[in-house]
């Protein structure tokens, strides 16, 4: 709309709103199961740093596994790619707290370790959360980046309970500020954040803890609902947004970039980003994408269930995917029903790596089982705090009986206190694997991935696999498209074995 | 988030905002081509009719004529049968203007008729648009419904331009209303509406008019921005809202009717929509859709780049389609620039049918061979006023030139006032056909679509035909989809020739 139709907005200038860029880590992580090939993404790299987004997240969450579980790349060798490519932007990653990117809680020291070295190879921006919201594990992280004089970005994981309010969630964004925060976010990983929520937490924070607490705030769009949930934490004062360029968005992904920009023009916030480097980096991501499509996620449109059952759609196709192991394939209604019956129990945790898959698990026991008749041992473990607190009190009950089976002790410190200091073990297991470079770096890959690593040092010479289909190969997948998107152009070949006889048949259009 | 944790709203019981459920008529016309048969709806009927919506749009716009044309079904037993399987319900209907359902202008009698025969048959809720928003080509349409005691709902199509204002769409709203219109609808067809030009022209309309003024939002979802214009339009106070039950929604269709409940709880507003029917409705529907796979728009996500071109997605595919079949494919860019420059020289139509077609067909000759070296016959009458007034001033040589080409003078005058009484000689050529049963919506039917209702009343005899796949076929066709998201779970048999020999042959995974 030009400018002559809308009324002059209240202030001479819109405020500009920061924005954070997710294709290169949490998009392709969401929709493409992390697989996104380093050398698919240098190409977009000088207009994304170009195009004036707050930061661009690049690294960290699944990025790291990924890189060495399934691409035969150096992860630490794709964050100096980035460093250098993008020397203009604030380079961001996702941080687990404790557990660093494993899935352990690990000795401070190589917390600290961790952090230095990221900032070494060129991270700026550290988002540390703790799957439980326990701000005990994620103080030491956040300490350590204070200390590389980085930007350090505490994080609250939303998530809803009777027990989870708006005072609640101002209350850890004050816990986490008195860390030595740079930042907040608000981080709805299961996109259950609605507009009115978004807005209170927002404006809670802002109202109680001062105009200038920079708080950003990273939906994912499975429910269809949360661009109007950052609009409203925009109009609460939110400072950053987390978007996805639009060819990369959307399902259990997020919501596009460009969709952002349109929704702010003519009101009183901008985006400032620049639209032709947007279409250009639109563009190069739509040519990529076709590469993946084997890793695509299912879900495509909304998916509004998860409101009662608070399930994220990742975590819905692991538990069929369980049941049908246990030829219970039908019993998933169930399942659904019981997760928030196990949450309670639990205390109510978020649903978020690992919380989502212990709860998930533990739900299908109970189905299969019958209610709490057997504890996986992760179970066991949350419920005796060895992931840390959780909001609500834990079932008296079920932590006896996890006790009782796993003949550990309930804890109330924080779980990385238990742990003796690990760094120099780790240097001397991981350098004796050939391969194995000496530098802290490898020490790292081995202390969160031992069992991975091994394979990846010895195979590391190859170099990087690209796992996407080649574009001559996403071109006769696109062809032979049974759903009738794409005519069928050319000959297909199949190996057909006809009477014990293999052929090699063509089959094109008369 | 449950109630303790929001803030009492302000006001002691939110405001219910009333959903127009778009699944039976837009949603499918939009995504699937409208080629969705009766017997795929009627089973989800009674959850509608339950749902709580404020209407439900079943007919008009494209669907009468996909039923004569496609599915040789009868478009006035299909609303006999909504009348029936809704008895608690609304029935809404789209239509345009004096060109009722057809490609022409009516005379005024047949408009009357149209209307009569529509209330008759169970019609409740009139939206009467004109795609050049010429107020004078609603007019006896909208006394048409008055006269039969139905819902008038005066329509104002949304776009944009240097001439388009709020002020001017107000003005527009206060026309309509002077005609006696039960409501208005604005109505964004391309998804151009953003969240502040929607606030700002729900608030003008509402502020001028007054607060009584019932105003309904059409909004499509292409631009991925809509769902926040509804937010908007709905603080503004509108009364009603559009959206598609979330297994027919998205892409160039509208926003999921789930997402707009979820984005208003804990807010001052409320739909008051039945959660469990809803769910029933999106499996009925999401086990429906793949039928129709084949008919599908190739868009998914979003598309951002509309509000530049302001060219809606189904008309960039024609376009291509032009381009291709003149050996020139690879000059669509320039074609997508050349659109804004003929809707100047046209005075600033919206682009709806038929103007997006005309304004985009010109534009394609302009770019092949030269601008306005040759006028489709179609922009000529547009130029000379033959479809009605537009905002601006068309450019006046390009009208002299459209003059001389087609030896008519221009126009100031409602075109439909050039028109002779026509109903008596249309009765008279319908009654002739083969197969035409005598009655008044037999000749409507010729009436609008001469060149079709010949050969749809001859085969009408043999019933519906269901041009979605079956199930099996589904079924099948889903397992053998190349991009991976299936697996191939069973065998999948073909017919090949083989040296001119046919062999039935089985393919599985070895």
């Amino acid at each position: 709309m030009p400018a002559s139709s809308a009324p002059a907005p209240a202030v001479a200038a819109p405020r500009e709103v920061g924005v954070t860029e997710l294709v290169l880590r949490d998009a392709h992580q969401s929709l493409m199961a992390t697989r996104m090939a380093l050398e698919d993404m240098v190409g977009a790299c000088a207009d994304i740093d170009a195009a004036g987004y707050w930061s661009v997240e690049c690294w960290g969450g699944a990025t790291y596994d990924a890189c060495i579980r399934f691409l035969n790349e150096d992860p630490w060798e794709r964050l100096r790619t980035f460093r250098e490519l993008m020397p203009n932007s604030r380079l961001q990653m996702l941080l687990r707290g404790q557990n660093l990117l494993g899935y352990r809680h690990y000795e401070d020291g190589v917390v600290d370790r961790f952090v230095e070295k990221s900032a070494d190879n060129g991270m700026d921006v550290f988002r540390v959360f703790d799957a439980l919201n326990d701000v005990r594990n994620v103080r030491r992280a956040i300490e350590a980046v204070r200390r590389v004089d980085k930007h350090a970005q505490g994080t609250i994981c939303y998530t809803e309970s009777p027990l989870h309010t708006v005072e609640g969630y101002v209350r850890m964004a004050r816990d986490l500020m008195e860390l030595g925060c740079d930042s907040l976010c608000i981080k709805d990983m299961a996109a259950l954040l609605r507009p009115q929520p978004a807005y209170d937490i927002v404006k809670g924070i802002k109202e109680e803890l001062g105009a200038d607490v920079r708080v950003h705030v990273h939906c994912h769009a499975t429910t269809g609902v949360t661009l109007v949930s950052l609009m409203k934490a925009i109009e609460a004062g939110a400072d950053v947004v987390d978007t996805a360029i639009s060819s990369v968005s959307l399902g259990p992904g997020h919501n596009p970039t460009e969709s952002l920009v349109s929704m702010l023009e003519g009101t009183g916030y901008t985006t400032n980003l620049d639209g032709e480097r947007l279409l250009r980096i639109k563009d190069h991501f739509a040519a990529v994408r076709p590469r993946y499509a084997q890793f695509m996620s299912g879900i495509t449109g909304v998916e509004t269930e998860i409101f009662d059952s608070q399930i994220p759609g990742g975590m819905i196709s692991n538990m069929e995917s369980q049941l049908r192991q246990q030829g219970a394939g039908d019993r998933l209604k169930e399942v659904l029903a019981e997760v928030p019956r196990v949450r309670q129990v639990a205390g109510y945790p978020p649903l978020v790596t690992p919380s989502s898959q212990i709860v998930g698990t533990q739900a299908v026991f109970n189905v299969l089982m019958g209610p709490y008749k057997v504890l996986t041992a992760e179970f066991a473990d949350l419920m005796l705090g060895y992931y840390g607190q959780t909001l609500g009190e834990r079932d008296p009950g079920i932590v006896e009986q996890a006790q009782a089976q796993t003949r550990k002790d309930p804890i109330e410190v924080r779980p990385a206190d238990l742990l003796a200091p690990e760094w120099d073990r780790l240097c001397e297991e991981a350098n004796a694997l050939a391969g194995a470079d000496g530098t802290d770096e490898d020490v790292l890959t081995y202390a969160m991935f031992p069992g991975v690593a091994p394979g990846f040092f010895a195979k590391r010479p190859e170099g990087p696999v690209n796992v996407g289909l080649d574009p001559a190969e996403v071109l006769a997948s696109r062809d032979s498209d049974s759903t009738g998107k794409g005519p069928v152009t050319g000959p297909i070949r199949y190996d057909v074995t006809l009477d014990g006889a293999k052929h090699r048949v063509t089959v094109e259009r008369g």
